[in-house]
């Protein structure tokens, strides 16, 4: 009898396991769109500190965009910083058509469209993101951006 | 008696499960690998269609590149015979620098590097692609591919 409770009790712990993974799941889609939301309105606030949140603090952090790649947070934190020094620059963010799908329990990934009105010159492109589950929430782990032409 | 044996069971089952899970992830890093080494291989044999087979056939399947997106194999599949039409435009293909990472159980991305090299001119880029196990087995469901500036 022991040991049908203790067979039960294992069982019990892997079907809570796998109810959770479902969870986990359903919820991460609206998580990852709040890391987008997040970054949106840290960058329309002038706030390139906040908007480099969503990145994950890794040396492993990718950003590759044209024939370029750079790899780590603080490598990719200086290239925003060197690319849009004020707020004229940086201008206001949208994301629009954001297509974000759940690829497994700690990955997913976003793809959509980027456009950065600005007082000079409008630009806009495309990135597709990878964002994992880390101990501080979900985070970009490599981001691939491509603009369109002017 | 009878009850202990069954929970066994179901829990022998559930271990199988795991283990099948992870032996699959194991695989899958190689079978993407494979996957891409196949399409460089039918590109540099002239061979579009089997190149296309790397690609989901499906409608849903997007390709994107500078601020453009195309949806469905066969748009796809079109747009790469308007660009690469006979031989000499579509040169030798090279990818390099491959990362491949299994995100779960039938998903994985993929990034690296291409580079056609042509009598006229050479250009190269680097790509992002989502894979997804498929019945055909992994195929690419989402490629965002970026060029290096002339």
């Amino acid at each position: 009898m022991k040991d049908l409770c203790r067979a039960c009790l294992l069982v019990a712990m892997l079907v809570v396991g796998c109810v959770t993974q479902r969870h986990a799941t359903g919820n991460a889609e609206q998580e990852v769109q709040a890391l987008l939301d997040q970054q949106v309105a840290d960058w329309n606030a002038g706030n390139l500190a906040g908007f480099m949140q969503g990145y994950a603090r890794s040396d492993s952090t990718r950003f590759a965009s044209g024939g370029d790649v750079l790899l780590g947070w603080q490598t990719v934190f200086e290239r925003y910083r060197r690319k849009y020094g004020d707020k004229e620059t940086m201008g206001k963010l949208k994301f629009s058509d954001v297509d974000i799908q759940v690829l497994g329990r700690e990955s997913a990934f976003a793809f959509g469209r980027w456009q950065l009105t600005r007082e000079s010159t409008n630009i806009s492109g495309l990135y597709t993101l990878i964002v994992r589950r880390t101990g501080d929430g979900w985070r970009i782990v490599h981001d691939h951006t491509s603009s369109a032409s002017p």
